[in-house]
């Protein structure tokens, strides 16, 4: 597709559309809207506009559409694919302005939500009603975002990705039509689900302007336990019995022995040197989850398992699980100069432990720092490589182990990307993970947006 | 569109494709493939084809595109709002010679099933295995039928209905084109979620031939309770409550009064003839399942529920249930001469009570037997009305009633079908229901059968 570069007539025109404060081609807003929290390079769009409603959009959209010109949506820019960078240019929108809760319906376990609220906003005000939005992909992203991308995390083996809490969308077309999907009843079996078809599609179908998401009781009681296991198939043997179990696990979290050593120096732990399973319960009351934790721990000891703690009971479930969330921040912080990348993969969940042992000798052969952890009920396994700034060739070295990891996962069955999306990292593996399906998905890109102005260059490969 | 009748150069070049005990023009196989469980006509198919393996459908299927015929999928015929219908005659592709578990991947939680598998049966077999396919639509349906359909039943407010279950499947596109979509992995971002595009489209997007379904872990042990409350109010937020609790029902069905005259009657209950909860629990021991029993009953209290009893362990459960499972054949025994009408309509949760409270009332002013009950931790409200065979008059005041409840449903931002699909008897609400996305409905359409050969007749207005 040929785009055309924003003009000065283009900008007047688009000026018109927005209050003055909203719209901006002052080069610090370019470079805030030019890349994610990715390794992949940063683009700069043209001109950054930060809606107020779905006719702002839509008169916007409408525009690009006749004009040929990118449009690309940003809600925090926390993605790690480079989904939301701007490669084709033209304009960023960005959402932030539309970040009103509009209603939370109690009673239906429902809320009415923006594009731009941030999904631990959500939750805090949610809290004294006893409801949270389940997904929990664990950046400030905004719902868009999470709805754009089929956001998932450390719950969704219990609570299901972001795909399962999504009732009603209103999205812009590419034409600037504007189409309402979905019921506010719990199921339904009327029509087409094209719900689940702009969930997950980046903004390269439409762009989510309001959502109807579907909220869940709090957990009354938790509880957590940390277990050291002989090697990864003994943990993920014990993986699968608890699934089984009807425990209904919140978090089924493998962290392999780099992480381990990460965790004892920066919390004190003094946690054996192999690979650790972090398990949370969510449950009606302290009692049970302590009764149910002893079997699950019975369980453990059947593969060896090597009980660090218990924890039961809401604090010290999260002091457990601290160690775990801040893992994100520990890497970086522990090796200075280097910039992060992520594997994301997944695969069924018996063919786990031959993907952390392929990761683990591929990143070896590196010599690069890399630590594997995964959200293993769902098989979902990711590498945090630490590489160095600047370093070209560590860099490709990097890209090529991703591949590799990409590859292995899709010869056991699996995807190239469990959470983190396509974007730009991972256009490269469409054709070979879905063969003739993707013609169809070209299809519909090109029934939706017949010029491929939104979000150009996902995706597709 | 203009669909050509079958000629006997086309029959001759359908027996060329599979072998002659699998083709039948047989006036009694028409038969049995002119209708399903509900009241609509019945309409003969020309020819009833029994295909073996995908490169037949796909054969088949591919030839009828080219001549205009119309191709549609049989599964068990247990439908109820004639999905499977052939109204505009052609080909019936019955899959009940395409019934193998072609795996079971105990590990991953996953089974590999063609189309004809019958849901019971497939549970069967998983059963020793300590693992079940979650939902329940009760009849004898086929693992085809409750894909089109997105089926599904008692226990969906605990397991999801059918879309939550998909894992991977295989299509036979209009064209004859097949192709298989989505990973073994059991979450993924990879690539637009087309495989939620065919689950409930009915047969009209292309024709399962394969499908990776996901399984559950078999609960340990199971819990049952039935609480008489003084009015639907009371048990609706009783409902609410128990939803918010943490408990994690596994079915919260509430039964009108009519509905427990006859449970009293058929199985020597002695329930007050009131709005009537029948609740059931998942754990992992009767111990806990008590402990939960006993708050919940308190829950139960304060909406002024009174207990009628409780059973703890699966024989107990089955016990209590039974009444529930046994109603859709107990109302037709009921009532000879008669023929069952079932109204499918969803809700939110809160505007339930209002819901029943309409289905009563309109019931009611007809005079005929109306039986009302419902999945109500989904919203999800069924009336099943025993009308006079043959009683032209009285029919007529059942779409009427019938259309009320839907028209009310959807002023309640509720939908037209919870589980039944839309089929022949609901294509009229779909404008009302879906306004603007109809039409991307019907350009989806387009996209993938472009001839309407697939089940022409259904799903649009």
């Amino acid at each position: 597709m040929k785009y055309n570069p924003l003009t000065a007539e283009h900008l007047k025109n688009l000026q018109a559309m927005v209050a003055a404060d909203r719209i901006s081609t002052g080069a610090s807003n370019l470079d805030l809207h030019s890349q994610d929290q990715s390794q992949h390079t940063a683009v700069r769009p043209e001109v950054v506009i930060w809606p107020m409603d779905r006719s702002e959009v839509s008169g916007i959209v409408r525009y690009a559409n006749q004009n040929l010109i990118p449009v690309t949506g940003w809600g925090s820019g926390s993605s790690l694919e480079g989904n939301p960078i701007p490669v084709q240019k033209g304009i960023v929108l960005d959402f932030s302005q539309m970040n009103r809760i509009v209603a939370i319906r109690e009673e239906d376990f429902q809320a009415d939500v923006e594009p731009g609220v941030i999904y631990q906003d959500l939750n805090a005000k949610l809290r004294h009603k006893g409801l949270f939005f389940a997904p929990d992909p664990g950046a400030r992203a905004t719902l868009g975002g999470i709805i754009a991308n089929n956001s998932s995390g450390t719950t969704t083996v219990r609570y299901g990705a972001t795909k399962e809490h999504i009732l009603r969308l209103t999205v812009v077309l590419a034409s600037g039509e504007i189409i309402e999907m979905g019921t506010r009843a719990s199921k339904t079996s009327s029509g087409y689900d094209l719900i689940h078809l702009f969930v997950g599609s980046e903004g390269t179908l439409g762009i989510v302007v309001a959502a109807t998401v579907h909220l869940v009781g709090l957990p009354v009681e938790f509880s957590a336990a940390i277990v050291n296991f002989p090697d990864i198939q003994a943990a993920g043997k014990t993986v699968f019995k608890i699934m089984r179990s009807g425990f209904d696990p919140a978090a089924l979290e493998i962290l392999d022995p780099e992480c381990v050593k990460l965790i004892n120096k920066e919390k004190g732990f003094n946690l054996d040197i192999s690979p650790t399973l972090f398990m949370e319960f969510h449950g009606p009351s302290k009692e049970q989850l302590a009764a149910n934790m002893e079997i699950v721990l019975e369980v453990c000891k059947e593969e060896e398992g090597k009980l660090f703690q218990t924890g039961i009971g809401r604090a010290e479930r999260n002091r457990l699980f601290e160690a775990r969330h801040q893992l994100g921040e520990m890497i970086p912080r522990n090796h200075t100069g280097c910039k992060t990348m992520v594997v994301d993969v997944a695969v069924p969940i018996s063919a786990y432990p031959e993907m952390i042992a392929f990761a683990r000798a591929e990143a070896d052969q590196t010599g690069i720092p890399a630590y594997i952890f995964s959200h293993s009920g769902d098989g979902n396994l990711h590498v945090v490589f630490a590489g160095k700034k600047g370093d070209k060739k560590e860099w490709a070295t990097l890209d090529q182990v991703n591949e590799h990891m990409v590859y292995k996962a899709l010869s056991l069955d699996g995807t190239a990307t469990g959470e983190h999306g396509i974007g730009l990292g991972k256009r490269k593996y469409m054709q070979a993970e879905h063969g003739r399906s993707l013609e169809w998905m070209k299809k519909v890109k090109d029934l939706f947006d017949p010029n491929h102005i939104l979000n150009p260059g996902k995706m597709f490969p």
